[in-house]
């Protein structure tokens, strides 16, 4: 355990966390076990936790306008399943908090054109863009992030190696403003990165596990679901099941989902099976997913039976986010001297 | 009279204009002579005025946060006092209205970063800024000014021949967000410019006629201070007065400010002057100055004496502003499918 996390055990009551999802797809195992279980742990040790639902990145590279109050519903859904309790948590979306936007303007005026150009994440949404050219919204996004996670002053962020970049905007942005406006007072906290090592799980065709692709497991699958498609994932031809990610990537992969799961040592799931072949890997995982799943799938199940609830769960996180935004915009308005 | 004007005058309750100011000293004959004046002449037409307050946009290019709030309220008492009537105009400030701020996120969406770099208004902004570079908040302004114009559906903006490319951008906006969300009904109007030509009104050096150059007569000066900048102001060695703007710059911008003042042809002010030479010239410049500006100064002396009333209109027009612009991303909510 590094320090941050021991000081977070220690004073859990000083940490607030931002997090999020864009409203893309299905959440699935790869969400649940890079970052949905941690989101869980945190509010369990007593962190207050924002989680996003980033309803206005969702333009910055493609059309699901039509989809998007399902998706929205499913992700509260998903979190509600897992354990996000709404009484300690608060889920919001980007476009039902106006306040929260609106910091997008004074954050802009402190980050350069070149600056914006370098960021690394950027650069590489723009490589992997299928847009002709990169829009206005792509091109800020890391100082529209630097306002989600600054309007509740979020201390905390949960992230991967490659978001680093993006969370050096918002620290930049929050020294910044404090340098200029804050009058010797710090108005944000600068966010510390936790870094989270996302588990490399495959998705079932080898491929990167993707919402669209169809090749991973939905939090929201059946259990029939699950098994047929764990039948269907990629293996290798050598029956003697081994965990080695560099050389078997495809088997390890489903190794470490069962060891997931089960809370246990890929090497010890993969010696336990040994020569019995990819059929007997794959009844072990479809097991242990299902095992795993069966009372976040109970709970998702009950959940879904009262859509008016999940949908005031949304309201009610809305409203909580606007009062914490209303209330961060009254301070930038004071420190910038825009009250009249 | 063009066919927009004639448009205007038939049916004045079709027109609602957006205009505005940044905040960045006090207004002078340039801006009354320029558009001030116009806005006063349009709202007593019948067409709904909206004078945006521009306070985010002074953050692009200077630090004048220790004197906003003073700027803003004398920008407020400059337009009671050339008689923009807050039952039937709204004043209002950018910082005040967080939903028209939440528009930029949409908009930024349909807007390319090659389209900003092209803009020719924002180019000359960076040829001319003092910054070591652009900030994101410059380079995003067009998109902020179609926020300013389509949250109150504004179609009709006066404007500058310089600001037709920044106008184009808004008209841009409005098509695309139409054809991409508006379901076959146009949520936004595709506004139309009203292009004035603003006087060629010097400085009294010569120069640009400028809020911080000290080289302009503000409206809120008194008669004394005015015959004083005038009498300093620079003309030439021909005793004789013409009025000839190509080639006697600053004598023809005195005769054209005492024509504008007494609403008549400069040739003849000129004529009338003839043979008696700049001191002539200067003292019928600063009559014509002080008895056009009489009742404004006496109106504005009145107003600046109750500034509780003064921080109420920009307070009422705030509320009336934060009304339209929450009723329009209501409307863009539903058009985009953001309602959950």
């Amino acid at each position: 355990m590094n320090t941050l996390e021991r000081l977070i055990e220690a004073d859990p009551g000083r940490f607030r966390v931002l997090t999020g999802d864009r409203p893309t797809g299905f959440l699935h195992l790869g969400h649940y076990f890079g970052t949905l279980k941690n989101r869980v742990r945190l509010q369990g040790l007593g962190v207050e936790v924002f989680v996003l639902v980033a309803d206005f990145q969702v333009l910055t590279d493609r059309d699901v306008a039509q989809d998007l109050p399902m998706y929205v519903e499913e992700l509260v859904l998903d979190h509600l399943a897992i354990g996000i309790d709404p009484a300690r948590s608060v889920i919001f979306a980007h476009s039902a908090v106006p306040a929260l936007n609106q910091l997008l303007l004074p954050f802009l005026s402190l980050v350069s054109v070149p600056e914006l150009s370098r960021n690394p994440t950027v650069k590489d949404e723009i490589a992997h863009s299928r847009q002709s050219s990169v829009s206005g919204l792509m091109f800020t996004y890391p100082v529209h992030q630097a306002a989600d996670i600054l309007f509740c002053k979020a201390n905390l962020v949960p992230v991967g190696q490659d978001q680093l970049p993006h969370l050096e905007i918002t620290r930049t942005v929050a020294r910044r403003f404090n340098d200029r406006y804050g009058d010797g007072a710090a108005v944000f906290p600068v966010p510390d990165a936790l870094l989270s090592s996302a588990p490399l799980l495959l998705g079932t065709d080898g491929g990167k596990m993707s919402k669209s692709r169809g090749n991973a497991i939905r939090l929201a699958a059946d259990a029939d679901e699950t098994a047929r498609l764990i039948r269907r994932a990629k293996t290798d031809a050598d029956r003697h099941i081994t965990y080695d990610p560099g050389e078997r990537p495809e088997v390890s992969s489903l190794v470490l989902l069962a060891a997931l799961c089960q809370d246990r040592d890929p090497h010890q799931v993969a010696a336990e099976i040994g020569a019995a072949g990819a059929g007997a890997l794959k009844a072990r995982v479809t097991d242990a997913v299902n095992d795993h799943l069966a009372p976040i799938r109970a709970r998702r199940a009950e959940y879904a039976r009262d859509r008016g609830y999940v949908r005031q769960v949304l309201r009610e996180g809305n409203e909580r986010a606007n009062a914490v935004a209303e209330t961060t915009l009254d301070e930038v308005r004071t420190a910038m001297g825009s009250r009249y």
